[in-house]
């Protein structure tokens, strides 16, 4: 059952499964998009602001999406996000063991398009201790039935 | 030269050179963060929203990144966003030719730590023709000398 505008509700949880983060991942990641020492090398994280390695927030919002996207709601038209508010509270680390915590927000109708709404999801990524590693708030498209 | 607190000045702006993102790094990135029809298959996406196969955002925002860290402002310690607004006014297509442009919006010592201070970035991923696939407004974190 794939979730149209009129089946989005307020307050609505999905929580996905969790995914592992190595420190291959993390460096392999660094090395095609975000190539800084403390995302690339372990020794020279040490020194830096973040104190170790840290995954490249944009890693961090790469694994959100795709736990979201196997994982999270099943949306009819997927998962469009016209953009929002991006925070990175803590730096994601080798070996944390994250999953994606959605709640909506708002649902609204289109007022020009009546086929079509919008959602204000807030998605957060967890660790396994909960804490917080990227806070998303987006607005996505709804597709009505 | 790397820019510290004290360099850094409101209205500066950075040009970075451009790349050129294919099909075969659409569908590559999608498969393994955001595996949705219109981010995978032409020939999906012809009937999606996208009307064609379209980048997923978080590619726009990891190349953006790239861009950045290779051709960006040169900062002191590094780039380091806290979080921000971001949006993607168009999609990403194969066969774009992007670049980025980073003007600085604001700066400020830190109340706290005289050590250390922030800035706020506009940060644009623009194609060839000057239309706007990303718009990222970020917190960054300044050293100083």
């Amino acid at each position: 059952m794939k979730l149209h505008l009129e089946d989005v509700e307020v307050g609505t949880e999905f929580v996905s499964g969790e995914v592992t983060i190595t420190e291959r991942d993390i460096i392999a990641f660094a090395e095609q998009f975000d190539p800084q020492p403390f995302h690339l090398d372990p020794d020279a994280a040490r020194d830096s602001f973040f104190r170790g390695l840290a995954a490249s927030g944009w890693h961090t919002a790469a694994i959100t999406m795709r736990l979201l996207v196997t994982e999270g709601p099943d949306i009819a038209g997927g998962i469009i996000g016209a953009g929002g508010q991006l925070s990175w509270p803590t730096p994601t680390r080798a070996g944390d063991r994250l999953h994606v915590r959605t709640v909506v927000q708002s649902v609204r109708a289109s007022r020009t398009d009546p086929g079509r709404g919008s959602a204000v999801l807030k998605i957060e990524t967890l660790t396994s201790d909960d804490e917080v590693r990227q806070i998303f708030e987006v607005r996505i498209l709804l597709f009505s039935r």
